[in-house]
């Protein structure tokens, strides 16, 4: 059984060729009926205002199934620990053994998340978008930037948005360091405006983004709606898109971005495609420059998979090469 | 993090008494609202002839939660690998971090199913009960007659039954090794006529023991019926029985021992009790020494859980011993 830290395992995938190949792969398991992704497992913990959540599934033709048991704690901080955690187990699907505990501490669902972004947003912008908003200053305004940034066939411009004017700051001087083109957006309205890519990356649970404000041939990822009572978009903003992508539907129309405007009854459940179908040739995305395209990733099993089975890969190539 | 294999974890817990206090407490924690267990989750592999299932929960109070990973392949014993391999999680409950990786192979499961049927069959069975007939001759066969062996305040005499009868005498042969009274059943029927506790541990998916079998005053402990498909005791005996002890009714009623009764109409969601219940003494089990009890086992979480605090604690206190 192979185990790996946090450290080894970011020494062995980062936003590279095969793991973004294995992010797109697991978006198309899941339209094309290899993915197995039963329901997410959830327990909470009211008295120390946590919970964790189970994600697990199987890509058929995959030698391994991934079990990912994520864990948010959110006194941690005030505790001096992360408030998120978490673990991947990868075992055989042929024979169940565990072969590998990846202790990734949550990197791996920062990574795929940033990847899944970043693909869904470069496969339905404008070809011309160079204009970036992200919309929150954690974690994944980082990841999302960067990996955008990686896979883009051209230069873009970010614009960071956050709350915290000092927690924007330091995202900014962190891109700019990594060579990227950062700069704060004083302004939430003022920088949708003047967008062409938006990308949303908090946990509010109301909307932050007004329809008004988006111009048509914006396109726009909602990475934050991942639970029930989440929402970063106005609901008619949903309604008004012209394309709107969920990763997987059942999880987006029921808890996810676009579940606020199937209950007010603006969509019903054939209004959203679903990415992987994208990706695939199958379905089209952006049908043209004026469109408003929305992606609603709420994050999936065969993600987590894929990051496991790529991870596993290279550990196993790794060893046998030192034998 | 502490990580343990399965024989350290075999030298840390066997059926003493914290162990099975643990295990009753469990019980207990289902019927007076500690316990938090969420359904347990599924996942199939039919092309490997394998599943996987995942038991997690919490009992309130408890300082770490379980998550439990079995997995059973059944094609593995003809590559000589085991069929059933488990591993267990054990996350803090006040901070998500994960405290324990148990590598037990499925031992805590085998030892909390056989120490749990022992507690059933101790809190249901006539006080002078003492020809204790064991249906089957697999792993629970062994972990049900050591563990009542050991817990009986008196001595009884054990005959085990299988299908096969090599298998069946290498297990007398064990029990014998062991100081156990243990003999050969050469005919079901016969045995199930004369015995006063029967415990029932096949993968049966069709009745083994027929009502006309079993005389009043018998006790009987069905572990078999642990998911859908599965039955070891004739329906109309479960419908005959004066009392239906179920570890946590809404999975006996549902896939267990119990459900076919339900399924057919003979029994009603409120003709069977907890055993928890029983063994906080809120509930009344046999009521007569003409009485046929059941004990419906399916296996619950909190049993888990109850086994992962156990082991943690006793690692912890060896550790600290040692510093």
């Amino acid at each position: 059984m192979i185990q790996l830290s946090r450290a080894e395992i970011e020494h062995l995938v980062t936003v590279d060729e095969g793991t973004v190949a294995a992010v797109r792969d697991a978006y198309v398991a899941i339209v094309d009926g290899r993915g197995n992704v039963p329901p997410v497992g959830h327990i909470a913990f009211p008295a120390a205002n946590g919970d964790c959540h189970i994600k697990y599934g199987h890509i058929a033709g995959d030698p391994i199934f991934a079990v990912k048991i994520a864990a948010g704690f959110y006194d941690n901080p005030a505790r001096g620990l992360p408030s998120s955690t978490g673990i991947i187990l990868a075992i055989s699907a042929e024979t169940g053994e565990v072969r590998a505990i990846l202790n990734d501490e949550g990197y791996l669902t920062d990574l795929r998340t940033g990847i899944g972004g970043a693909v869904a947003t470069l496969a339905l912008a404008r070809a011309d978008a160079a204009d970036v908003l992200i919309v929150g200053s954690g974690i994944q305004a980082r990841y999302q930037s960067r990996a955008l940034a990686a896979l883009a066939g051209q230069p873009l411009s970010f614009r960071i948005w956050g709350r915290s004017g000092e927690k924007t700051e330091a995202i900014v001087a962190e891109l700019k360091r990594d060579g990227l083109d950062a700069s704060v957006a004083p302004d939430l309205e003022a920088a949708c405006r003047e967008a062409d890519i938006i990308i949303t990356t908090t946990p509010s649970t109301e909307p932050l983004v007004r329809s008004d404000w988006v111009r048509p041939g914006t396109h726009i990822t909602a990475m934050g709606a991942d639970g029930p009572g989440k929402q970063e978009l106005e609901t008619v903003l949903v309604a008004r898109a012209d394309v709107r992508v969920a990763d997987m539907k059942t999880q987006s129309l029921g808890h996810g971005e676009f579940s606020h405007a199937r209950s007010a009854g603006l969509i019903g459940s054939d209004d959203c495609i679903e990415l992987g179908g994208v990706l695939a040739g199958t379905l089209q995305g952006r049908r043209s420059d004026e469109d408003i395209t929305i992606a609603d990733l709420t994050g999936v099993a065969t993600q987590d998979i894929a990051m496991a089975r790529t991870v596993l890969e290279r550990a196993t190539v790794k060893q046998n090469s030192r034998d």
